[in-house]
């Protein structure tokens, strides 16, 4: 099989309809065997203020409370994935909406209490059937990937999107090549945040050190870099971090755009 | 490969949550390729209740609006959905969920507007993908299917379980054996609708035909043995109707319970 791509897009591009159903076009067209991860978006937020629920939150931490759970698995497993499988099906695209559960393709464990810190329904990956997604892809389908998991005992789990992406890729990746792309707001990894032309096309994990020293990669970023650093080190192929509307260019045209991390 | 069950589960289980884990521990239990299809029950009505949306009802029809449709998405194909994978999972069935968008399993058109009666979002379904779902089960998956559709332009349409038990029942019979059966809140077709002991175990379409003539078949249960007798015009072997608490004595023990309909 060729390589597989596992795109993520987040909420804000979710939250916009225009913007959703214009990627979600363009991920449609993206060649060879792919996988679309997906975020929450602020529907679940609104959704939870019309029911009279209020988000939790214990020393700046969003708590997923039962009640909050419920909202989610709704939201993001019914409302959230299926307009994005149906919109992805208008555009001849055969997808295929997925949550950890379904399939079981990600099982996880209920986020244990640290330092008195509850999470409440928070699922950490603990496995993830790549064997079952492959044969779904082999069947000619697009598995798009609610940010839910569940615990094999009967309950979904709130589960980071971001997480669930590299895990996926991870996974994948002892099976067949896999790539990882982020989709976000951003043209890529800048080197000055105020100016979307100095955009660093390729950083390898040496240059990246570099970067770090000299302060370049600014602290919000430093997490998912590391992440996406580790995902190669997994055996990931690639990891590559660039604006949502830049992904056919990308993917499809090989254009340098956004910013394309490797091993080396 | 041997027959498929197509097993559909009511409205009244799914709001019962120890018979819903009761029930489903058995469906899990039951041998050979199964497709699990349920019902909606009252927690839509109660969400849409709480969220300040009334139920919109034109001459003692149910209207699926724009937010109703919002709602039994989030519901059906989101939070029930889930909740009968995670709970077949933790009995070591290996489900999932889709609602017809899919691998676009039933496509279906909004119900044209007739007698100026206009259904709202409902879909009238006009295609399954038969082969796609069997190559989810010969992957070893037992599907789950939330009563939702899509019009192949973006949209999902709410639409009748029985229909859509019976629709995908009548398209698997077109590439291998398949039997369906309703679970319902009665112990089958009975005699004497208070005597739970008057149960009729075989009709054929024949003996059907004199027990509509002699008024045994009462009035509410004629349009679901119509749709029954169809269905195995169509090509299904049965059609069984039977309490939720007998699927597997009948479908593993042979045990003469419920309703069996058959040609002859």
């Amino acid at each position: 099989m060729e390589a597989v791509r596992i795109v993520k897009i987040g909420g804000n591009v979710i939250d916009d309809e225009s913007a959703l159903s214009r990627f979600l076009k363009d991920f449609a067209s993206v060649k060879g065997p792919k996988v679309l991860v997906h975020g929450g978006g602020k529907v679940a937020t609104e959704i939870s203020k019309s029911l009279g629920i209020e988000a939790k939150m214990v020393d700046g931490r969003r708590i997923t409370d039962a009640d909050t759970l419920r909202i989610v698995t709704m939201v993001y497993g019914g409302l959230i994935n299926k307009r994005i499988v149906s919109l992805l099906q208008s555009f001849s695209c055969n997808a295929i909406g997925l949550t950890g559960a379904d399939a079981n393709i990600i099982s996880a464990i209920k986020r244990p209490v640290k330092n008195n810190i509850d999470y409440g329904f928070v699922g950490d990956v603990t496995g993830i059937d790549s064997e079952i997604l492959l044969k779904l892809i082999e069947a000619g389908l697009t598995p798009v990937v609610a940010p839910l998991t569940h615990d094999g005992e009967g309950n979904m789990l709130n589960t980071n999107a971001d997480t669930i992406a590299s895990t996926l890729a991870i996974g994948i990746s002892s099976e067949v090549k896999a790539e990882l792309i982020y989709c976000f707001e951003l043209p890529g990894v800048m080197k000055d945040i105020n100016d979307p032309h100095s955009v660093i096309n390729d950083i390898d994990f040496q240059s990246y050190q570099q970067l770090k020293e000299d302060g370049v990669v600014a602290k919000g970023m430093l997490p998912k870099m590391d992440n996406a650093f580790n995902a190669i080190k997994e055996g990931v192929e690639s990891v590559t971090i660039c604006h949502a509307n830049d992904l056919l260019s990308i993917l499809n045209l090989n254009e340098k755009k956004g910013t394309k991390l490797t091993i080396q």
